[in-house]
């Protein structure tokens, strides 16, 4: 049976971390009324932010409010360290990303954050699922450095800040999609299989072989129950440590906002 | 004996599509005295541009003047149509190059180019070395889509632009690099392979098989000679094809800055 690499240890160490950091700034979310999920996700973040010893400031703009001021003001505000906004942005508004202090980037939204990343300067903060990932990995002294990693979807959300950041951190990495040949051969080329598709239980026996570590970055949603990419049933026996959805990444994301909130104050 | 991919043919063809769409905005370089690559390099540039029907300005500035205004003045400059800025440029003034226009950003230079490349938009305008790449394997019918292609290099000036260049093409990419352990083994996992790390003579039998496609893009010196990555004489017998240095995806690029002047006027 493969060992489980869960979430919750590494979020209690980073929680451990950022306390006696004594973090003394605080983050700003902006978005617009009326997204559902982006006030589920930021109310969330908010109560979960006393145990980090942050603060955080949910700024919610009816469609009339200009985003473009609303963002300019928090950069300006030097009680604020971090800005996240709405993802994704309404379409007309969308290149209001552009706006956010590259000092302030937390979730590397800006195209100067992005070729930070691409370029990786030292100064670079990736988003923090991708760099969740990478957490996960470092808290089970998994490293990354010179193993083959095969990452399953080539989004902008996961994907491709994964890919640059694993790069950076010296993985020979191969991004593999919907358009890529014989799947499952390519899979099993992995040391770390990484999976960030967003299909659910896509990831089966036919893709993993032994002595493999697969992080499961899915999330979707089947019969009212959360699932991610990997059927863990299908592979448990044969690989020899796997994140599952839910339990695996996504509590070490939340953290992550946090952990860039550092980075930020501290770069 | 594997097929030759050719540079010259696919310069030709781009020459005859270049001086027929009859481009009417000129290119500018902007570089600093004294940096003797450069100069040779821009003057080729200026040299070769009549056969592509495009007029090549070079602007050499003394160490005090300011490249920020240089740059700002063809920004606004209807004449020009793409801006090439030396690379490197001396660090003090390395960030210059985000002053360049996204509309006028030939060579890919910007944080804001680099996230069109990053993000696959419609604009997005990829360096010419790269683009060359898929240029050349364009012209000899060679589809990346579904293709494993791997990558020997991570630099900036190839190997990470290429390989968002292929991910967007739909190229399953991996991107191998000095950490990558068992380099032989990952290259015999490619349809295609492509080396841009500048080590001469680095790729051999034994990270080639049959049916394999190899693109060269190192570019060496050895014994006064220009040399490839790419041990020919190892691999000739052995690949389906390979585009031979010099000969091969060099003459492309040429063309390809000009092409870029192309997608710049018109998108």
């Amino acid at each position: 049976m493969a060992d489980l690499l869960l979430g919750k240890p590494v979020l209690e160490d980073i929680k451990a971390q950022l306390l006696s950091a004594n973090l003394q700034k605080k983050v700003v979310t902006i978005g617009f009324e009326g997204d559902a999920q982006w006030l589920q996700y930021t109310n969330a973040l908010k109560k979960n932010s006393p145990a980090f010893g942050v603060e955080v400031d949910n700024v919610l703009l009816d469609e009339r409010e200009d985003i473009v001021n609303t963002i300019e003001k928090y950069n300006k505000d030097d009680s604020v360290g971090g800005i996240m906004v709405q993802q994704p942005l309404p379409k007309k508004v969308a290149n209001a990303v552009e706006s956010i202090a590259f000092e302030k980037d937390l979730d590397c939204l800006s195209s100067k954050a992005v070729n930070a990343l691409y370029r990786n300067q030292p100064n670079a903060v990736c988003s923090a699922t991708p760099q969740a990932v990478l957490e996960l990995l470092n808290y089970y002294n998994v490293s990354v450095a010179g193993k083959n990693v095969v990452i399953v979807g080539r989004g902008y959300a996961v994907g491709r800040p994964l890919a640059l950041l694993l790069i950076n951190n010296n993985a020979t990495v191969t991004v593999c999609h919907t358009k890529t040949r014989d799947l499952s051969s390519v899979c099993k080329t992995a040391d770390i299989l990484i999976s960030c598709c967003g299909v659910p239980n896509m990831i089966n026996q036919n893709h993993v072989k032994a002595g493999m570590i697969v992080i499961d970055v899915g999330l979707s949603f089947v019969d009212g129950k959360t699932c991610g990419d990997v059927d863990k049933q299908a592979i448990e026996n044969i690989v020899q440590a796997y994140s599952p959805v839910p339990g695996g990444v996504g509590p070490v994301t939340r953290g992550c906002i946090f952990k860039n909130l550092q980075k930020l104050i501290t770069k």
